[in-house]
């Protein structure tokens, strides 16, 4: 197998970009990537793209070749959608096609164009990511089904609306000196307890924003950059993806994402690392408490333990195992099919110690990044290492 | 690397379904693809699944889990979109990743609705696969940008109305067997140019018809066929793709498609075969200009010589190198997201021999199938052969 390794990342500003089209975001993050990379664009043999809602947003589709021609490539270019694990399958099939050695240089990442919808545009689109004939039309949008899970969670583990606050009160802070944020004001757990009620026990700060953004990531293989002299320290040792049933109603147990769990096994084992290994993780925290069932995927806490890892300070910037020192999805953004590649660039910029938040972990060896779509029904987990 | 083998392959029937959901239109196709490859649902490692215009037709994104849910598989399931070449990358992915290892058993193929859509809502769905900003919002759709290479076309190399018609009488003919076929009444060169304009010099026979379907192909590597015993003597033996600038302003020839001319040097180097040695082939007639772009690009007819192929009997039924035996795009029907993987499910028949047109090919040991995505921005093109 070729060892695969990140060569370049570039991201967007996360926000509101409303004078930009979404070719315009991707050639951005891309130019940031090749220039990060110095590898020369001649070089891709193919674009791994990710977007969502791309048909409503921008009434575009076939959105690939589109932004192979925005990042200045001309190579073959695939859209994954897989709702807001697009990207991060886009990455997994990327370091699939570099290990098997069927590409030497890939360009990955993704973008999402939201805020210039309505918000119940916006609300309707992300519902797509549910099983639109038993759970959107049955009234759930995506709020309410978290709403369920945190529900579910508290019922069989304990935990509280203040639990949760924690993790929202991290992630902002985490976010103010990231220079991609869409929020960079810290929030206080008093902030996050009398913010008005969106879906209960979901308040306003325990849900992501509505976010444009692109990101890209310059994947090659180790012997590329040895040839060419790419300076290309971190390695992506392990990638896995997961799928579950659509519907909440035809799950088993709702306080476990067995779509995650199977994706963390499947890159865990393809890197040979163990959770006790991991230093840092970047993880799918739409709601705060989507990053509680997402640590326990990754079994960086054990069930019924991860909704008092941020207020216990097990996770926050000077904690033993940091999640989301970007700021993640909360506080950082989520511009939905941009996002699994973002996690991607951020793992990378902490291991490389080139991130504003890399002061946190100055030894991190080890980083993982996890990539959730819908109600995790689709899960992408990636391990990234400083190469050895 | 590792040899591809089709085990079993399933089709709906092309057409009108009123009553069904896209999950019960795929669950179909698959429960026939299984039944024909007697591989049991459990040893499916993945599901490689097209759409493209789920998103209006269904208010449905994130199909691919909900499709594994449809085919009974519990499998990492991902959605491939690339307008109406979404299941050729779909099948092409599922192969590499069989030749690289990474699998044994994948699931490939993929599922339109668009019946249920007014034409004018489907016309604006098939829309989203050309340039937005650059072509649609200045009034172009499908037949007005294949009317301008068809113009384009026989400005260059002559060709006429009734060169196309032929093209059209011959996928006609060719449906009438076919029990999967949307249209199975034959039509004659005076129906054809007598029928009326839909964009200059397209008239209504030179396009295809908006259709539901869905088509499922269990593929396996060789070994595990010899392992269980199943019968797969089709072998998928060379698969590319190409990507092109997604604009017709910006192409420097509107004669030529060089996606697919790409995706077919490759899929012939990796195959190691010649033109010459393609005994059938099923390609991407969306309108009967398209089809004589696509025998081109494979070398099946020099540049030039395509548009009089059907005309000359050199693409019919019994001709060298039938193309369309199924019927094509044309007459058997388009489900977009769908057409990439029943172009497989049809060489595959053929090469068989339990179609019912291969009694028009029977020592046929070589077929192809060639898959765009709007105006070519994307091609996908399958090598096929009798096992060795």
């Amino acid at each position: 197998m070729t060892e695969v390794r990140v060569a370049g990342v570039g991201l967007t500003r996360f926000g509101s970009h409303p004078d930009r089209t979404g070719r315009d975001l991707f050639a951005t993050a891309a130019e940031r990537a090749f220039a990060d990379a110095d590898v020369p664009r001649a070089d891709v043999a193919r674009l791994n793209y990710g977007n969502f809602i791309g048909a409503l947003a921008e009434q575009q589709g076939h959105q690939a070749p589109l932004m192979a021609e925005a990042a200045g490539i001309r190579a073959p270019a695939t859209r994954y959608e897989s709702a807001c694990a697009s990207a991060g399958v886009a990455v997994r099939e990327a370091v699939r096609t570099i290990r098997a050695g069927d590409a030497d240089v890939v360009l990955a990442g993704g973008m999402e164009r939201m805020t210039n919808l309505e918000t119940p545009a916006v609300t309707e689109g992300l519902a797509m990511a549910a099983d639109d004939l038993f759970e959107v039309h049955a009234g759930v949008t995506f709020p309410g089904a978290y709403a369920l899970l945190a529900r579910a969670y508290f019922e069989a583990h304990g935990g509280t609306r203040r639990d949760l606050a924690h993790v929202a009160v991290k992630n902002h802070a985490n976010a103010v000196p990231n220079e991609y944020a869409q929020f960079r004001d810290p929030i206080s757990v008093r902030d996050a307890l009398d913010a008005p009620p969106v879906a209960d026990p979901l308040h306003l700060y325990d849900a992501c924003p509505i976010t444009d953004g692109a990101s890209a990531i310059v994947l090659v293989s180790a012997s590329y950059a040895a040839d060419n002299d790419i300076d290309a320290p971190v390695a992506v040792t392990g990638a896995g993806q997961g799928s579950d049933r659509m519907a909440l109603a035809d799950r088993a147990d709702l306080t476990r994402t067995p779509a995650a769990v199977a994706a963390a096994e499947t890159a865990y084992d393809a890197a040979g690392v163990e959770p006790d290994d991991v230093d840092l993780a970047e993880v799918h925290d739409c709601f705060t408490i989507a990053e509680v069932l997402a640590i326990e995927s990754l079994g960086l806490a054990e069930p019924g333990a991860g909704v008092a890892a941020a207020r216990d300070g097990v996770t926050t910037a000077d904690g033993d195992t940091p999640v989301n020192l970007s700021g993640g999805l909360k506080a950082k953004g989520h511009p939905v099919g941009a996002t699994g590649g973002s996690q991607i660039v951020e793992v990378t910029r902490l291991l490389r110690g080139d991130h504003p938040n890399s002061e946190h972990v100055p030894d991190a060896r080890v980083g993982v990044a996890h990539n959730a779509g819908g109600t995790v029904a689709s899960a992408v987990v990636h391990v990234l290492e400083v190469a050895r």
